[in-house]
């Protein structure tokens, strides 16, 4: 390993607001739609299923920046910042002209950044006098997140957790249970959508799409309860631009700019956290970024989607979202990434990538573990497999430059750590581990049978 | 949860310099003495085991403050300062007076305090031309430090890891393997003292001290190698003297300095990394603060052992070690805290107790994980089970500054995290965890059959 190069904020400069993108794009995106009216949506007919906080945030078109709420920020001040580290044992292994940094979210106590959204949104829920809380989650990183926040606000939390990961990381599921927690495999017996995919297919994995559809109808069956998703949805992403911020900051204390920005893709939230701060230098200073959102091979939706109107969930109780998109019923293969198993992306991303502001690259699974051990080894910090496809991204683009022979500056966010996920580990060193990716042939297949919904 | 009270030092705050209790002590700790001649050891005796720097800090009586070496201070740099943390959520769930600070160790990439020695011990083996090492480990804390710390420096290494925890641990064996160790389960049959124990007990699930054995004798058989021990001897402890010595600007920072400084107790390192700055106050100036090591009820040197020389491992290959110890051969029980799974405690430490400079609890096995349990729930982070014997003897004297209506400053090390153990806090919340304490019956047929070495 190399010198240690890391940069932190002293607490009176992490920063008190959000950046929400909407308000500066040029063309907004399409409208999300209500599933009964085919209408675009208010923020009222989000309010039953969202914190209304939440809900207006999602639909905010006019504020370029958003408050923290003080309660939020103090929460916040546990990990927060996070450091901004040059990767300096990864450059030399690659022999790379490029300057590599990354922003480690995995110091995170739950191990990833998806905590950023998880307070905010229990906060906002508990403002509302909300006592309960429903969830999914697929790699079991939004619900350890989910069940800390619900603790540290209050509330009461059942987490629909993807039935593959249910038995896969049983680690994630105890620490659920132990932040107090209820934690059920999804597709379960206890809601109709669950019911309905079990009758059909006995011996379903489960897929988040199907894991938010039973999350979605226990909120609207339980007085006094809500939702809340870990990605995909505009305030979401707002709620993790504190980690592009924060990398702002931190990377003029470094003296340089990111030629390349990169995030891994599920949903969008960490890719949007990282990007969206350092977009808006893009569109309004006239910066040339370039921005690379990575996701895996099984699941390509921004590089092999189609963009259209499709739900977010499974069984279609979400609003109709403009995405990009395999099909709100893609069933993908059961990779170790499980934060990356979504159908579809976010509409702020599908606009940005629609405009050609940002691109997408696919990872295949042996691919982003092999990116992962190097990392480990040059870096010291065993990454989420999830983190392990923008690694994988940031090294394409780290070889390129010393192909080209020039110095560029690259940074990436490291989503999380991988710690709870050493059984993906296990299999990809002892040889084991499998190369999922879609055949051209089988991405047509089910581009072929998606419905148009609008 | 509640507000958040976090004190991290600036770079250029963190010490530069270990502290060396021994040059303070009145009284030092008896000699170690040579296995073979019985004679006090020189620093040439280690020499073949140990780096030379190593070596000579062990047994180092008058220089109080040893300079760490910048390539370490580099490498601390990674994870350093840790952070002190006001345990609000924990002081409103105990409705205590009481004051309760934590040193967050857990923060390290490796989620333990072990890395401050790894680090140290990897950097001077180096420096001496090595080019292999051999260590063990218990729960594995200490290997995946080693792993970490042998990576920065290149340097070959292979780690016997107890037979137990290697099945019970899986993702640490696979932790240390994606840093490019080599693991062995202990007791094996790749060494003469495995090869024993294997004969004459077939089914042996492996101790520190057996697996101690096996990479002594592995080291002393293998050209250019050399010996890592993760606790009990003095060097390791004064490596890990960076926590309290951090942690005595940080309660400054707090405005505040401890009445009580709790670390759990395996050979010592953690408790000794705490505790000997603040012991120092003591010692020279008169303060009057008292320390507590918590050890395992099923593992209790300490509260039930008895003074003596006693071997480092259970083989005896090791100097004779003057120590409160329960026999070089006492096989403990198979708690989930692994790494207090040691029959003996370092001279420093002995000495100190013996002169009741500090005091001992034993905790059990259930009572440690309701108090990690209650931990994980007010504070947000999952302790390590390790951790978890500290946090129940802080709880204790939170409860007992209540019952006085006193308040007092109390100040406990969290060693590590337990996100790699969930296996262990699964079967507590599911009631399957078993209550391990030796009676009074067993600790005294134990003490029977320990034998005068000297």
């Amino acid at each position: 390993m190399e010198k240690t190069k890391k940069f932190l904020l002293p607490e009176k400069e992490i920063p008190t607001q959000w950046y929400n993108i909407v308000a500066d794009m040029p063309t907004k995106p399409m409208p999300m739609l209500h599933p009964g009216t085919k209408q675009p949506l208010k923020p009222e007919d989000l309010y039953p299923l969202f914190s209304r906080a939440a809900s207006d945030q999602e639909l905010n078109e006019t504020d370029a920046w958003i408050d923290i709420p003080e309660e939020v920020r103090d929460k916040y001040r546990i990990y927060r910042s996070t450091p901004l580290v040059r990767a300096y044992g990864l450059e030399k292994a690659l022999d790379t002209p490029a300057h590599i940094y990354f922003k480690n979210e995995s110091v995170s106590p739950v191990g990833s950044h998806k905590l950023n959204s998880a307070l905010a949104q229990a906060y906002y829920l508990k403002q509302d006098g909300i006592t309960n809380v429903t969830t999914e989650t697929g790699a079991g990183q939004w619900g350890t997140a989910l069940a800390f926040a619900s603790r540290a606000f209050g509330l009461e939390l059942a987490v629909y957790m993807v039935k593959v990961s249910y038995e896969q990381k049983p680690y994630r599921r105890s620490l659920m249970q132990t932040w107090g927690a209820q934690v059920i495999a999804s597709p379960s017996m206890s809601t109709k959508a669950g019911r309905k995919i079990l009758t059909e297919h006995p011996n379903y994995q489960g897929s988040l799409g199907t894991a938010i559809s039973e999350a979605v109808e226990l909120a609207m069956q339980t007085p006094n309860c809500r939702y809340a998703l870990g990605s995909v949805l505009n305030h979401v992403a707002l709620h993790q631009t504190i980690i592009g911020l924060e990398a702002e900051k931190q990377m003029e204390m470094a003296g340089e700019y990111p030629d390349i920005v990169i995030g891994c893709f599920g949903g969008g939230s960490n890719f949007g956290g990282i990007s969206f701060p350092f977009m808006r230098h893009n569109i309004l200073n006239g910066k040339k970024t370039r921005f690379i959102a990575a996701e895996p091979a099984s699941c390509p939706k921004l590089t092999h989607g189609k963009f259209q109107y499709d739900f977010g969930d499974e069984s279609g109780y979400t609003p109709l979202i403009p995405m990009f998109t395999l099909g709100h019923n893609f069933s993908p293969a059961n990779i170790h990434a499980g934060g990356l198993r979504y159908h579809g992306a976010g509409t702020i991303v599908s606009q940005l990538l629609k405009e050609n502001r940002m691109e997408a690259v696919d990872i295949k699974q042996l691919d982003s573990f092999e990116a992962g051990v190097l990392f480990a080894r040059c870096e010291g910090i065993v990454p989420a497999p999830e983190s392990c496809h923008a690694i994988a991204a940031a090294i394409r683009e780290a070889n390129i430059a010393k192909e080209e022979g020039k110095k560029k500056t690259i940074l990436f966010n490291l989503s999380g750590h991988g710690l709870v996920d050493m059984s993906a580990y296990d299999q990809y060193l002892s040889g084991n581990l499998i190369n999922y990716a879609m055949t051209d042939e089988e991405i047509q297949k089910n581009l072929d049978r998606i419905e148009t919904l609008v």
